[in-house]
């Protein structure tokens, strides 16, 4: 059952730790599967050296699980709340990697100071609100998703534009329309965090980028006009 | 005697530098075994890349050695104290990883400021006092034990809930249930220690995390209700 | 055509991840072949792994492609106007590697605080200003190109003797007489930016190298009087 | 002629980019023999993938070259000058190992804020003056050996208890009875810059460590009584 996206899953999750952007077991990835609205989820805890595709679990957006003998991921229904909530999403990527976790930690939203940013975000990943406590001891997980999909609406960003949050006090969930870019947003993210910190400290008074570059960089990767890569 | 421990103390001592949490011999594993009441040991200043799982020291509490042609990790008498006041550990880590050192050299606790800290620590990791001179001079390094000790008595936590300590000047003392760990909490406790100085540089208003997040997450991992991972 | 310049730039982008100046495609270095007055530049956004040699495109100073199935960089016409200006140079190379974008995001020049610096760059490396929105309407990245140029004449640097420049919001453009020589420069910047920044955090009150230390070091490896390396 | 020393210095110089102390070819490694009273350093610029054992050439304490087809490091005549003003030492390393650059172009001491910096310097490493500009035209290489002669003489600090530098706006010297041993206070002098650089910044007050302090750390390690490592 989804022997492709399964493969797909497995691999994205090698490629966390490969990339640095987790140690141990500290992040997650699902791929979405349009036709059937499932999708597939790492297993909770599973040492990665040990870990096999068919170790993959399918679950549906009501956070049940369709076929595996092993937990998911705990973080499972945050991605089930993501892929209801944001259409055209086909991966969610969830990792502790160290700058975007500190800009998490610091309650802050990431603005857009350079290209790399722009090439990949259209404006400023947004940091959403701690969860209440009730929020919490209702269903910390599904709850999470809920604080992000606000987090979306009430500023009225786009999903697809800006394909990553981070959680305040934990750390990002970032997105994609397979697992493959879901781990290259969160590569740029970790990048940009790490780059906007220092670019701070060395100049206070730096600024997000004038729009227009923003625009330019953006429009030459995204969309109708764009002419970055192979046709 | 004790084989099949000396193999995991050997391989928890070279996963240090792998870990990028030591250079050279800057560091030390030990793991104790309740029936003897006896602990395992690296050898003092022995180059990793000669060291053999034979060439592990086997020591009782009382700091004397039982088994073995090398001297054990000048370290030793440290272990011993914590393995006879801390009822419940079975290996004991110590190393220099660097973001952990600086908090230590800066005399600081380590606050928990995201989830990445309250998967494993369950509040503040406390920094020790340095040792007097009359300590120093009696018996360093047991006195560093006792100092430690101290540290949680006085300060009533609970060594199982928070697994780590910093020393004042030096750096850190990581323990848990085993060798692989007690390496994976020294692993948390400098990712953490890294994030929480860049997190305070970000923003000097960031405060620790909400105390409902802080349970929460170490709930999640943590005690009868834990959920994360497999059963 | 041009079969030995395509090897050296195919072999120079690969250099590029290596020594952990890109991630991905973020980056592209081009040579130049004075005879023909053609360059050869990497294919826009192809996987390093996959990239062959042969995909290297050959272009004109015109921005023309004379040779190749595949889109030149998307930044091309960049590195055409720097053939074009600056006579002496015979590659280019973009990167957004971290500590020299930050600085560009800071939109600083990086001044040369060391021998490290001196003994590649003839003083401090200039960060050139936005383009305004009508450059970027007209012809982003010709218009790029120019920018470059208008910096080292109005400024009056030679690029010869400071072969970088830092794009403000972007990151750096670097060149020399060869490629190994070009990503060597880029490797340079990039140490120095590290180096610049922590130095200024660490005693504000640093200042530029005194000229003679600057001389020295600069005419050690360059000029006639060179005595560095072998002859 | 003195082969197995040619080997050693080969290894050492090898060393200094797989531990990350340089790139390219930003350091050099020289060792004595005491009873010939030559050096034997490696060649100057020449890529460390290409070079070979039998290219170290042989210099006297007069910076002449006794052996050897290849140009000296161009650093040779500061090597020479420490061998005959230490008379205790068996090896320099200088590279340009990016936090210790750092506090030299701070032009700052690097104090001894932690038990890693007691274990292996017996104080503050000093930052020797700039040159002058009449000692960079007489002979830069040499005067740079006197100003460091100079510094641990006026501030009467023994070479053999802190075995390193800092020359301002350039980088480190360090040395030690071997190549080995100097690599690895390169490594040491490495880490302690980057841990007290962060330790200065997350806690301004923080001071060097207390007296007893040091003195136990270095005295556990060097001297008589020292109990670290096996006998």
């Amino acid at each position: 059952m989804l022997e492709k996206l399964k493969q797909e899953v497995y691999k994205a999750n090698l490629e966390l730790p490969e990339r640095g952007l987790i140690k141990y077991t500290w992040g997650n990835v699902s791929g979405f599967d349009p036709e059937t609205q499932l999708f597939v989820i790492k297993p909770s805890g599973v040492d990665y050296a040990q870990m096999k595709p068919e170790d993959m679990v399918v679950c549906n957006l009501d956070c049940e699980i369709v076929e595996g003998d092993l937990r998911p991921s705990s973080d499972m229904p945050t991605h089930a709340v993501l892929y209801k909530s944001f259409p055209n999403i086909g991966s969610v990527v969830h990792t502790h990697s160290p700058w975007a976790t500190i800009w998490a930690q610091a309650g802050l939203d990431v603005p857009a100071m350079g290209t790399t940013h722009a090439d990949t975000f259209y404006g400023s990943v947004p940091c959403a609100r701690f969860l209440t406590a009730s929020e919490i001891n209702r269903d910390y997980e599904y709850e999470t998703g809920n604080v992000i999909v606000e987090t979306f609406k009430e500023r009225n960003i786009d999903p697809n534009a800006v394909p990553a949050v981070l959680l305040q006090g934990h750390a990002p969930f970032v997105w994609a329309k397979d697992c493959e870019h879901a781990v290259m947003n969160a590569v740029v993210l970790e990048e940009v965090c790490k780059m906007n910190l220092f670019t701070q400290q060395l100049n206070a008074y730096a600024k997000a980028l004038p729009e227009e570059i923003l625009n330019k960089h953006y429009e030459r990767k995204h969309g109708e006009n764009a002419y970055y890569g192979q046709k």
